[in-house]
């Protein structure tokens, strides 16, 4: 059923995002309130031959969301979910495979539990880049939820 | 002369950043010390039927790149850009084509003038998203230079 839900997640961002398809992004797992989703290097490279911190972003930023599509499914809810703004530090260059994690944080646990009595919500969520089994790159997004 | 250097940025971008190809990136001009670059919203388009926030932080990183990029040229000076960190506010849906503004900024053009007898330097650029003459995005970055 959560491997239904991943393939699924991945099949919606490579129709309806069309750059995440260009980028390669796969839908890894999602096990114990943490999603992984990843990346090859190749489609994702830049000048210095490692991987494009638009990339990167674009990876993290999808992370973060693909969080929150999950829970939201998991409580059957169908609402919107929308970028507001984002942060990202590059801690050293990204030379091979990419994957980015997103565990769920307390502050999106009481924005979802709040969204049906209050109809819309707001929250951050924070996702690592690894590379080589290191950190590369710390990402932080704020979204909005609206039913 | 700056023509010819638009034209040769946007090559290697298409050349060596396949992310920028697959995005459509152009770059419209250089003038003033502003580089403008645009992409058109149907490769970027997310699941709203608007521009991706992913999308968008790329095309504002590469205006801040390219600033630097131009201006390293002026100079005659061969140097690595590399990007640090970032942060985009997504301000309102772009429903249309969109286009990133960079200005020089004071902090770049001292970074800039120090690089010769330095060796490296840091400077942080802002740049804006534009879509319909308004403004959607706005996008603070840090780049590192290296001789």
């Amino acid at each position: 059923m959560l491997d239904d839900l991943c393939r699924q997640l991945e099949q919606r961002w490579h129709r309806e995002i069309p750059i995440s398809s260009a980028m390669g992004i796969e839908v890894v797992s999602f096990a114990g309130d943490e999603l992984i989703v990843r990346a090859a290097l190749t489609p994702n490279v830049n000048v210095h031959g490692s991987a494009f911190a638009g990339s990167q972003f674009s990876l993290a930023s999808l992370c973060g969301w693909g969080q929150l599509h999950m829970q939201l499914a998991r409580r059957g809810l169908d609402a919107s979910i929308i970028f507001v703004d984002g942060r990202i530090q590059c801690l050293k260059p990204v030379r091979a495979d990419m994957a980015a994690r997103c565990r769920l944080s307390e502050e999106a646990t009481a924005a979802l539990d709040g969204l049906a009595s209050e109809g819309r919500g707001r929250c951050r969520l924070s996702a690592r880049i690894e590379s080589g089994g290191e950190l590369a790159a710390a990402f932080t997004g704020t979204y909005g939820l609206k039913l």
